[in-house]
């Protein structure tokens, strides 16, 4: 598998085709699964890991799935490879950062991910454009019981799934969907959100999970606990919060446009202007003028640019994913240089195709 | 004459196609001249004020010129539209700020403008693109000349010229060209400008002369002495001094791009991206914004912008020229509205006209 050719397209879930695409730029599910017949990764020599993924890459690259996933030696990648695949949510930070023999499945489509030998030894994930928990968990639950036809994993009758963290046991279930919130963060209004999921043990996190900061206005809501309940209370928890969050954000943004909306467009408009002219960009800058251009898009404030394109932008201005295009490491002066060019011909290819 | 059609072209001075035109917007010589017959203007009664146009309209009119003037009756303008021909530089502020009866003789192309009754009975001027002070001299001679075979001028033999104030005595000259010194402005070199001149008794003022602040980089240079020196001593002594201002300008320019060139085109290319989508702005970010876009055209860092549509933005987005644009009267905010439709429409045509 050339991963070049993932510099030329990009995933199912950019696409903003789902329900709700306007807030909601996807949803995802993940699993953790563990072998029964393996110690858990933190036990594991090299060559027990090697075992497992001797064990898994020829299964996981026969499922009798509609599409045959293709499978990729994350330990036989170069740095800028693994940060690419990591900046595409392929794979979490932690696979890129682990050692030993791992890898992942994956489909063309970018919506399916099967991590060997990550926290876990399995970790299933499915992602989709949109507020689409349902598709992730129909395709991941088929998905599982394809892996659990084939081996036996780490369960108890007690306990459910069985996990390397206690934070995970039971269903394994993670359930998160990624919201753009810029009206609320504009108005601060933010915090209320985030002291109402607390109350209800939902987790908030940045555009590339734990640990990473919510740029561009990219909120990750998933939930926190895993046992007691079953996956599709799980699901319906978050189900049933998301479309609260969607409506304040939505009727924040009609307030703003009510309120100001020459402001408003004003805004929008430079950001528009800056990330079409910049010849020197930071990442920070990129992610924030990103962010009110995608809000102008979704009010129709900005005509000439697809949904599609500015969800891109946000991945591939990323440092990997420029260095990828470039064919080569760059600095950080040079980085600026070219996200600054990339953004400038994208935009204009965008517009121009319009 | 019918002010709006200035609203469709613009004057010669502004075409940016004279000598050294990338630094030197224009050039102008003005003459301060007295009928001999009446007492100055701060001892005339209304009525006086009315003799001397009276007298002078059908002169200045009649000019033997190619082009015969036209002429305008200040007085019977709205307050509007005499704002208009001020930030024309068709006349000075002070003319547009008196009472009585007085008015200003113009030809098309806007290089001539002969004012009756402002601080002086008369007040000759002559604008033309770039560094080209020996021809304003010759056109302002000639017109000095057919003036004087038909009237009798205040003269002195030991003074020369009389005037109202003191100042002008003499000569009655003010020689002046406008500098656009952005790169000196950026470095604080600009300091070391005004000192130098200072001490060879030359006056830096701004855009709209006496008292007007330096906006958009730009900075007149003139004489203050009128009395003991010949008008082409006077002429001369800016002519000395201005290329080394000019290429002061040049050697800092070479250098910013040299030291630091994608900085210098981040700088120029972003102002040009907001010029171009701002929603709405004040007068102050314009002139800031044009001063690098004006630079960046200059140094061939911008490319699809002519550098007369630059110059002309500066005058197009003053106040009264947005109003009349728009056919009435704005509010501040109306005009920072007005001022962003003006200049996105301005820089669209320009652009997809290239």
């Amino acid at each position: 598998m050339n991963l070049d050719a993932f510099t030329r397209t990009s995933g199912e879930w950019l696409r903003g085709i789902g329900p709700d695409s306007d807030i909601v730029m996807s949803s995802r599910i993940r699993l953790a699964r563990n072998l029964a017949q393996f110690p858990f990764i933190n036990r594991c020599t090299e060559s027990t890991l090697g075992e497992i993924e001797q064990l898994m890459r020829p299964i996981i690259t026969n499922l009798p799935m509609q599409e045959k996933l293709s499978y990729l030696n994350v330990n036989k990648l170069s740095n800028l490879d693994r940060q690419f695949i990591v900046e595409r949510q392929m794979i979490s930070r932690e696979h890129a950062e682990r050692s030993g023999p791992r890898g992942v499945g994956l489909d063309n489509e970018e919506n399916i991910g099967i991590m060997v030998n990550e926290e876990d030894h399995l970790r299933l994930q499915v992602l989709r454009s949109g507020f689409s928990l349902d598709e992730c968990w129909d395709t991941i639950n088929r998905i599982d019981d394809l892996l659990e036809s084939e081996v036996t994993y780490a369960f108890s009758e007690e306990f459910g799934y069985l996990t390397a963290c206690p934070t995970n046991v039971g269903t394994g279930i993670r359930v998160s969907v990624m919201l753009h919130l810029p009206a609320l963060v504009i108005t601060k209004e933010i915090q209320k959100v985030f002291q109402a999921l607390q109350k209800i043990n939902l987790a908030v996190r940045g555009l590339y999970g734990e640990g990473s900061q919510a740029m561009g206005d990219f909120y990750q809501i998933s939930n926190q606990v895993t046992l007691g309940q079953t996956e599709h209370q799980l699901i319906d928890s978050i189900k049933e919060v998301v479309p609260n969050i969607i409506s304040y954000e939505r009727r924040v943004r009609n307030s703003l446009l009510k309120e100001n909306r020459q402001g408003l467009h004003d805004q929008v408009s430079r950001a528009f202007g800056i990330l079409s002219t910049a010849q020197t960009i930071s990442s920070e800058e990129t992610m924030h003028l990103l962010s009110s251009v995608r809000m102008g898009v979704n009010l129709g404030l900005i005509e000439s640019l697809p949904i599609s394109a500015v969800n891109e932008m946000f991945i591939f201005t990323q440092p990997a994913h420029l260095q990828k295009l470039q064919g080569g490491e760059l600095e950080s002066s040079e980085r600026n240089a070219a996200r600054a060019n990339y953004l400038r011909q994208r935009i204009s290819d965008a517009s121009n195709s319009d």
